[in-house]
């Protein structure tokens, strides 16, 4: 089994297998329009203007049933006071528990998972979500930022930049328990993560990657390496001994922000957009993708509307090229040229 | 002899041939102010704006002659109604007749032909007339879009998206007879094709792309490759059983949009400005340059001034590159460092 | 010791080292507030736009000392007549002298220099102090141009564009005796240089390229080999046989005006910002920078106070990144994660 699969994505790396057969089944869209895990307002709107950017539109030419499971309703608690210097521990850790439900749900249901942030921290419930389902799962974080401080370590006390510690088996003793967090548990290996796009990075951030050896690629290691040999080492890395799950975990700030200028942490010298629609694609053909986040498009502050909507665009396309969507197009429907000699009306696509 | 411009080709793609021996003899330039192709008003426009933005003194400091033919005067028949959902097919057939024999002329004459669009449909004429010369001519398609669309795939009815499929022998029995177009029949062989920049391809033409084989690379695939892979494997296929006059036809749209705004049909995730130039710097370097064409640059499309500036001014870029101008420079007129010993008058270059 | 170095070099470059072993020692900065060496008001604030944009600041991250030595006071003599048609030679010759007096200074007291300019005709004094303390140093000119025209040859006058043609021991008898320059010989061989991002090189420049093999990487020769082989290649050749101190020079308009629009000859198709960073980081790497340049921030160039900034804070990066500071982050403070379960105020960083 595990040689037919590596075998099955050797053919469709190389393009010999069919669009039909690496594609998607099903499609669910979750809205997650939440803000808690930072401080700026706005990022709550993403998956409004996410969908008004033309998603679903866009997903429906893929050929394969969508279906759109609305926004989420969070509740805030009153008083959510700061713990052990971390902002809203209470309100992120119960929006993350009712998001992880319905990430857990839809995947199990056969659907590929899209979720439409909101902040990063909402990483923990989708993630954890599904990892219910497929505990095996490999985690592809595509972001400028490695959202893996502890609270110890977090120089803001954000959730949305200490995600991926809540996560880590690893990191287990050094996290403290904190209100809102009781009903989950770490559950990933840190050698089942691999980061691309990185380049704000805290030390104490640093310090975990090095220690725990989390395979990384920095934006130099990018210019180092070009984006075709990155993502085969992050796909041998996670898949090499045997096939799994795949979740795709994608903060709109990996890319520059001459591209995404609506988010709430841009850092310069980001992932072009051919690069980022790239690796959504190379996922895309391992037919393993089966949740994935798109995260902290924030449209009160782009300088402009069309900033806004530019980077709404982009979220759209990194969903539907993680999801089968092509630049080199593709003839699902077709099978032969209409002939001219013949009634055309009836020929006409 | 054709070892001879193989080994030719060696010598000059690794540098150890002087400039002089690479060298356009001479250069015709035709201008094409013509719009029926598709239904923007303003492409018209293009050959009065790449000639402002400096072209022909550009191409004077190349050291060869340049002769500028003016700008063909087209007739527009009073009445031309769609056939086939086709529009305009008497206006762009008569327009190419006319082009074909014009740069057929000019080929014949002994120059390497510029043509300036003018939308993309011209390409029919142009590389009609220049086949008529050239039989054995290879196509170099440079363009987001395919234009291999039939009258009876194509979801617009517009002809600049039509143009490569009146040129394939392939095609011949899956195209109508068009009035407009009597006076041509196919000319070329769908290998003796090759297209770069690819990324909105309708599933019709993704159908004839794969149906017949064609050679072409994706903005996908200049990721995966690399533009001097890419520029290899393109003059591997066009002249690696034997060299052959080429002709390069560069739509300005395969750029992206953020480089060239002013264009009917901009697509994001294009060409960077330097992998454009590269591409135009390569098929210099081939010595076989025979005619090209650069269409679809259309002024009252910019959203401002410098907007319709740049796109024209990278039009010349391309085309001065594709004839000879480089970016490292070079010292055809001087052979020696002027001394600061002698009289410095009679030195000063 | 030439193989202990060796071996260091492939050490750090494969990461094997910390950062310590590699950290510049200390650093001094000095102003050359500077503008005679071409015609453009307003390049004379480059040092203090460089400082408000958080040069110290920075630098103070990368846990070395850091000096500002302050800015240089240049006289302007009442009377400088051009000379052999060269514009402001005594004013120009003088601040160089008086410049190399510093940066002798500067690196004779064991500080790696940043000289902040002002034009790029002070790299003449830049260069010929660090060369009074270190005569073996390689010097790396990244730039649009190649700035080695002779008097005989500037198509201008201005010495910005001559300063190599002052250093290169091979074009000493080409170059005339000017007013303001009696103080300094050339120092340098032409195979102790190499050029990084040329795109725009007069004629004569072009001879000297050839005529002397200097090594260069055009920005098509950056297109053809990627930035990391022509960093390899750089190193190797500078470094190939001998360690020895580096001299950076880097004129803003290495990088595409898009990002540095602030500068006084901007030239389409240059550096990314992520090939410009990764340049300096692999200097840093070496272990070997002695003494930088930057220069051509002009502050009145750019089209917008958001222009400018961008510009200066792009020299900033490219200063810290030759400097040590890294895209995927450090620790160097660090040598544990702080336990959860301890007392959290003791343990916060």
């Amino acid at each position: 089994m595990a040689l037919g699969r590596s075998l099955l994505r050797l053919l469709k790396t190389h393009g010999t297998l069919s669009l039909q057969q690496t594609r998607t089944q099903s499609v669910a869209v979750i809205g997650a329009p939440f803000s808690k895990g930072q401080k700026r307002r706005g990022v709550e709107h993403g998956p409004k203007f996410i969908r008004n950017a033309g998603l679903l539109e866009r997903l429906s030419n893929l050929d394969y049933p969508v279906h759109d499971l609305g926004d989420l309703q969070f509740q805030h608690p009153e008083k959510d006071e700061a713990c052990m210097q971390v902002n809203f521990p209470r309100t992120v850790g119960r929006a993350n528990q009712l998001l992880a439900k319905a990430v857990s749900g839809a995947v199990g249901a056969g659907h590929t998972c899209v979720m439409l942030g909101g902040d990063h921290s909402l990483a923990i419930g989708s993630v954890e979500g599904h990892s219910r389902q497929c505990p095996d799962l490999g985690l592809i974080w595509v972001d400028a930022h490695t959202d893996v401080n502890t609270p110890m370590t977090s120089p803001s006390g954000n959730l949305h930049g200490q995600a991926v510690a809540f996560m880590l088996k690893e990191l287990q003793d050094k996290m403290p328990d904190l209100p809102g967090f009781s009903w989950m548990k770490p559950f990933l290996s840190s050698r089942d993560l691999v980061y691309i796009g990185l380049r704000d990075v805290d030390p104490g951030e640093h310090y975990i990657l090095k220690t725990l050896g989390i395979q990384y690629f920095s934006m130099r290691d990018i210019d180092r390496l070009g984006i075709q040999r990155v993502m085969e080492e992050t796909l041998d890395h996670l898949l090499g001994s045997n096939q799994r799950p795949l979740h795709l975990s994608f903060d709109i700030d990996a890319f520059d922000p001459s591209l995404a200028p609506a988010t709430g942490t841009p850092v310069i010298g980001g992932l072009t957009y051919r690069e980022g629609i790239y690796i959504a694609e190379e996922i895309h053909n391992t037919g393993l993708l089966s949740a994935m986040d798109l995260v902290e498009v924030n449209p009160i502050l782009g300088a402009s509307r069309a900033a806004m909507e530019a980077t709404a665009a982009l979220a759209v396309d990194v969903i539907a090229s993680s999801l089968g969507q092509t630049r080199e197009g593709s003839h699902v429907r077709l099978d032969e040229i209409p002939s001219a000699k013949e009634d055309t009306e009836q020929l006409r696509l």
